[in-house]
């Protein structure tokens, strides 16, 4: 009879050769600058009540599919933090383990930066807008210095090198930093057979999706992450999605608000 | 001149050999079973609206303090995580990395667990329920199996041996289970010079004030950690305590606290 001391921890008993974990994306319910139709990026704006409000509606997407998170990342922005926080309570979940990262921080967009959409659309002309927002490869112009060392003095960025708080990113940047946390800290997670929950922003899950499912860059820039709608990827035992695109809980909602997305800065 | 690009990262370079960072230790705020005068022990209870603005107050201090926080750590239960979250919204602080683990878990009361502090002292007697809740090594029946059960089935506690979840503890058992925890994750934190805030339950932070301390059996029975009252402990260079016992940032607010959890039971 084996001793009950000598047994291994729960979890390693219970998958010890089991399938991957599932990896669910949420980008954070509605920000006050969504609200306005303004570019956000690294300026650390709070949720919109609504917002608060779809995240609890997705968590609620999570547990009646009874996918329950055995951990979550967040970037180190509130918006990220506080729509995981929601969920978690939502979930009864709020013990497990957490890791806040910068490489889950939204795009940084440089000097569109707390801009209106519309009007930055009106100037550019559409199809400069459409580069600058949705190509793989685009970058607006960079930061104003001043406003990129009020951002560099920020103390949860003093881990970086003094040149680690970019001036501007294209979403290929933003793969960039996005790749080592996923094959470090996700990846090594799903292996472990756990349910990982990732709670960021629209384009740090594009640029993740552009890893996971090695996106061209046209269909990089088809793709629109709509808010607090989880989206679910499954994994071969090579790490590669079985749905190619994961599979969105609540398909319906998710195609409404990714619309939503597409076609911001038109009014 | 130095490169750029060669620079140590921020944090390595501001405290190279500098002093050990300052422990803030912090009770959660008022939860509902206190509210009621009931032991709690690892029943997961919420905070009442007080206890979650006694959390507020708390972190004006920090702030009014200057301290702020560069890691925290919580219990697993949510009166711990929610008066953390509390406390670090307050400072702007949300994005610091946050650890959360059973060994800084209420005590398990075992079969006190839910009980009612004043009938407990009357029918127990004075002398009983003095032992039972503030002396060293006195432990209350243990936990009924059903209870302790449910316990052992709970997610969180899955990473556990079987055997794992106490049936019942002694401020001594306490300290045990802390004393790694102190000893692995907070202590060398301190020695990095960061500012260690620590987010628990009373009896827990008795565990730690013990092994801080080493106080005497009658000292850890005359000590009292009043709610939401921060606590602050600077170290020698061994992490001996500056001043034993560490210094209130509100001497006179956890005076009177301290006082109310001594009176309970008694009406």
């Amino acid at each position: 009879m084996p001793e009950p001391h000598r047994r291994l921890p729960h979890h390693h008993r219970r998958r010890p050769l089991g399938p991957l974990g599932p990896l669910v994306l949420v980008r954070h319910g509605q920000s006050t600058a969504n609200a306005e139709g303004r570019f956000t990026g690294w300026v650390d704006v709070p949720l919109t009540r609504h917002g608060e409000a779809e995240a609890v509606a997705a968590a609620g997407l999570l547990g009646g599919a009874g996918l329950l998170p055995d951990v979550v990342h967040t970037s180190v922005m509130v918006r990220s933090i506080r729509s995981a926080d929601l969920m978690l309570a939502a979930l009864d979940r709020m013990w497990i383990p957490v890791r806040r990262t910068w490489r889950l921080n939204e795009r940084q967009y440089g000097a569109l930066t707390g801009r209106d959409k519309r009007e930055v659309r009106a100037e550019a002309g559409g199809e400069r807008y459409r580069v600058w927002r949705r190509s793989m490869h685009g970058r607006p112009a960079p930061l104003p210095p001043a406003d990129l060392a009020r951002l560099r003095a920020d103390p949860r960025y003093a881990a970086l090198r003094p040149d680690g708080v970019p001036a501007v990113e294209s979403l290929a940047d933003m793969a960039a930093r996005v790749a080592p946390y996923w094959a470090d800290v996700l990846a090594p997670q799903l292996r472990e057979g756990r349910t990982v929950l990732v709670v960021a922003h629209g384009n740090a899950l594009r640029a993740l999706c552009v890893i996971l499912d090695r996106l061209t860059d046209p269909e990089a820039a088809r793709l629109d992450i709509p808010t607090a709608a989880p989206l679910r990827y499954d994994f071969t035992a090579e790490l590669r999605p079985l749905t190619r695109g994961g599979v969105y809980l609540d398909p319906e909602t998710a195609r409404a608000r990714a619309a939503l997305v597409a076609a911001e800065g038109r009014r």
